[in-house]
């Protein structure tokens, strides 16, 4: 009841937040190769943010499916979600732009983790929803990756002030850490079915 | 019929109001704390509209629940709806950009005033489409809120004119007033039910 | 067969181009009302493409209710109706910060031209597309609106290089006159059902 | 099973891409005729795009159509596919502004190759998600358009340095093969059946 439509306004949000952050791509004024050049960082850094909101949409989509009941709480927690994610592209931009340097990179992280606590916080306010027996509870199980995230973020964020690159390296891990396993388990599953 | 259309509508359009907000933080050239300063009231003023069009989604979510046949009546009420929200981003950024002045905060209260005036229209619209025993009618109640925050809006807008900060408390009180109790209604009909 | 997706698609695109359009009214950098005066032409340009836009979106909406199936030449004249109607933006923009001149509001004209004519062979496809007996074709009657429509924009676009505001006033006519009598058919609709 | 989100989604974020990319026509300052004549490249190029992600829905919702199960590596092929197309604006962009110079030229190819190898891959991605005796298999025959296009893609781009408007004129040629032989076969097909 509701479901539908918060999916798809999660997906509006999402599929604009994801198509703006190119807009920090700005068309050079000249056709040379050399002006491509300054817009290297500013393109890996919106790799790297694509991915994450594709695993965010990934996620949120697995678990809306696991969600029986929109409570008030259950809106507004989403809501919060996709608050932060409205950050990414600043905080995309913003270290793009700047090569990677140490203070926007760490508020790269900032946006992460405030988004992975978000993402958490739903999470809770949707198996709360489901009262005892929750469906989602169980499809979680340990949950080790959505709770090893916020620290590995911390970890970046500390880390991008002795040397930046650590902290871009945690963010492609953690990124990375999410795409992989999610195949082997999906796989899993669909022989043990 | 033709429910779905307009929910799909009005969510996309309210999605890209609340993403197209976030881009008047635009992005600082260099990767400095102080560079940052400057985009704090920005910030503060994102997140007041980022609350009220998630109010506005999440009631406009309610109300079309509550709906049952789609006038042409109901469409224009809707797109009027749609044409204040639209405002937002613009009312946002003159008030974020110049600090919560006192004329963008005036404007911003009246973007907010008429939004509300749109919105009950659209609410009388439905009852109008319902007829006698509106669905609608019975569910809103006193409707109190709706009746209340009108007034509190013009009162913030003329007190922006003396004091610019008294107008923005008023906003965030009328954006508590819908957030808090709302939680406490939903509450009270889980339990009876 | 598809209908929803292009439903979904078409509202998607109508959503962003009309809230695209308020991007044209640029927040000023200073919060005097003397810096509001210069935005007033882009105002009320944007409320005519808003109006434009809504009742485009309101009739595509009803012509896709009478749609049976989606054929390849639907879909391509779907697409071509979406063209048009995402050079509002620029059209709206053009004319609006150069406060109604000549050539701004023809090349308003020579757009709403074009969209009314690509509307008509989208009409003509779904028609088409459902061979004899088209319910479409029934549904629209004599379309003296739709047949009229082009032939005033053509003298609208002629009267902007005598006087620009004839042209203007056309266009506010031709808005009105598909605002209006939709309201009355319905409501005789509605009495007779 | 999650193929309405996905969809959904898709929809979403090519709605945004073909809309964004109308926004490289800046707005002229001055209402004069000859203030249009740079944005004419700007056009065309959009032009162009145009019709390439109007092909690119189209397919989409077809192979869609033909897809019965989304697999992990459903999902994260359909996003590869989306990460290219949202490059779209900015290689329309750069290439509409310097006026179809040869690097952009060269570029725009490439983003065109990539996005159909991309294609390509999530059309493997459901072949395998289906097993043995895929639906989409048989309805894509021998692909012979889905092969030949990189090829031509490749030439194009290699071709951009002998003389651009030899790649331009093959890219409008891969455009139109992709456009008026389908209406044949969909034409063939209501026929037979």
């Amino acid at each position: 009841m509701g479901k539908t439509r918060l999916e798809a306004f999660s997906d509006g949000v999402l599929a604009i937040i994801i198509t703006i952050m190119v807009l920090e791509m700005k068309v050079p004024h000249d056709p040379s190769l050399a002006s491509l050049a300054p817009l290297v960082p500013v393109f890996l850094s919106y790799v790297l943010s694509f991915v994450y909101v594709g695993i965010y949409w990934n996620n949120h989509h697995h678990m809306l499916h696991a969600c029986t009941h929109v409570s008030g709480r259950v809106l507004w927690a989403n809501l919060h979600l996709l608050f932060w994610l409205s950050l990414f592209p600043f905080a995309t931009g913003w270290m793009g732009e700047n090569h990677f340097a140490a203070l926007p990179s760490a508020l790269y992280g900032v946006v992460l983790l405030a988004a992975a606590i978000a993402y958490w916080l739903l999470q809770q306010a949707i198996i709360a929803s489901q009262g005892q027996d929750s469906v989602l509870r169980r499809a979680i199980g340990s949950d080790w990756k959505g709770k090893l995230s916020p620290l590995l973020y911390l970890l970046a964020i500390g880390a991008t002030f002795v040397a930046p690159w650590i902290g871009q390296l945690i963010y492609v891990a953690v990124a990375l850490m999410w795409l992989v396993p999610d195949r082997r388990i999906e796989r899993t599953l669909t022989h043990t079915a």
